[in-house]
């Protein structure tokens, strides 16, 4: 999409889309959406972060500005002729469950993403919610990855788990909901399916539980990081995405993975998710300072501390 | 119930019931149940602890011996003639829904809570959950409380609202789960929640979110405890009894409230009632130490650490 292509330390996959939101008290028509703009907007708050993915030929020009704007290296987008993913959906009342509307495929249906050349030493890497296949496709022209997080959803545990297990058992951290790490293993106890999924591969899980917060599991323990408890929940699409990102753009400024920097990772996580949840789209990231998210991490931290 | 009627730290009224508990694997009859057996227990760990409560003549004397083996006075505890309170409940293959199979009050539907001589100075009390008329009767027989806890359900929230809204501006803290919060307050988001509630009279609310851990709200902010986990969940009912029983206890023993005592008192309810899961009954609880205790509260803090 930008011709220029930098060296970053972190890139991602994901998804492009132009979204649709209804919630109780608004209806927000053609939004940034998908799971690529979230997590990398979250992440480039901490590192130099790529974006891989595709839009379509009407996806705005405004769009691409305003998502450079978190200095976003967006050289690994595709802009391809035809429509870019539209998608729809309806919140409860509560904000908890939501019905999708609609999934418009476009772009995305044919969508074979391409590392840059300047993306390929990166260290950090996050295959975000795509198709496995894909997923696979874009590590393997990946020859730096050292440290590779893997996001999916409950859609490719059902249609495509054979290839979902072969990407988990190469990825260092698999990061999934709570109800999707118990379709996945089949486990309804929490413990239980981080142990099994521990077993398929990867040296960390990370359990997402939206308002509770998350789960870290590893061999070496638990680390708990609670949700910041949001006053003014306004859109809770891309939280997780927002959470992922955030996550390993934390990491991959560190540029080292210990157990001290997971936990610093996860509550900055936590932090970024819960301003994201207080706009629709990217908007209340759009606001966000680094000197917020520190505020808040302060803040959870005094809220754990004991 | 015992002749012997000791000064106390910490005095709870609740219910004395036998239960018959199914599960997924297990179905027990004529197990030692009701919200005092269990919050009494887990506050005897901490502090000398009086039960005011009442049993029918069937309530067997191997449960009074098994009661009494946790330290508990049960000088409150009346014997009157007819049957003791019995409740039945199955609970679905997930642990986290129950239905309510029996509820027969007996000698409980003419309870009245009588405060032996030697309670009335106690500076900690926990209004145990039941009907709000009882709760406020023998809180009024009480000359030395400083700081009253209270507990109670949907039932109450439901036919009883005004009498309990009376004893909420009485009391110092107010320990409900998430969805009490909600029906209570009329709000959805538990900040809000809490916040109404903190208008009702409370210094200090503490929501309980079961697996989820407990928020715990007062003008100075918010406290958050995740809940340990339980890696084999055997029996949900009375978690929450015996974690407000070992928040007051842990309190009582310190005999002040800080801060700072608050956040360990919590830390400690938690891993109690981690405990109490472990087991049908009581079962889990007759088997633990303090040094157990200590322990899963410093595990808890290690997978809060940061």
């Amino acid at each position: 999409m930008s011709k220029k292509s930098a060296a970053v330390n972190l890139w991602i996959v994901g998804s492009v889309g132009i979204d649709d939101v209804k919630t109780r008290t608004a209806d927000r028509k053609n939004l940034m959406g998908g799971s690529l703009p979230f997590s990398t907007a979250a992440a480039s708050f901490f590192a130099k972060t790529g974006a891989v993915g595709v839009v379509g030929s009407d996806f705005p020009a405004a769009f691409e500005r305003r998502w450079q704007a978190f200095g976003t290296d967006l050289a690994g987008v595709q802009r391809q002729a035809g429509a870019t993913f539209r998608w729809a959906c309806a919140y409860d009342a509560n904000m908890i469950e939501r019905e999708t509307l609609k999934t418009e495929l476009g772009v995305f249906a044919d969508f074979k993403p391409e590392l840059p050349e300047a993306y390929k030493s990166a260290a950090f890497v996050l295959l975000g919610n795509i198709q496995p296949e894909l997923q696979l496709h874009v590590l393997k022209q990946s020859a730096g990855a050292k440290f590779v997080a893997l996001d999916t959803m409950n859609l490719w545990i059902n249609i495509a788990k054979p290839a979902l297990r072969k990407v988990i058992r190469r990825v260092n951290l698999l990061t999934v909901n709570d109800g999707e790490a118990r379709m996945l293993t089949g486990k309804w106890n929490l413990c239980d399916c981080a142990a099994a999924i521990l077993k398929m591969g990867p040296s960390h899980v990370i359990i997402k539980k939206g308002e509770h917060g998350a789960l870290l599991f590893s061999k070496r323990g638990i680390f708990i990081v609670p949700a910041y408890p949001v006053g003014k929940l306004v859109d809770p699409t891309g939280a997780g995405d927002s959470f992922a990102g955030a996550f390993m753009g934390y990491l991959a400024r560190g540029g080292r993975v210990t157990d001290g920097l997971m936990r610093e990772a996860l509550l900055h996580a936590s932090a970024v998710a819960s301003f994201s949840v207080e706009g629709f789209s990217l908007e209340s990231l759009e606001r966000l300072t680094l000197a917020q998210i520190g505020k808040r991490v302060a803040e959870l931290k005094r809220m754990m501390a004991v």
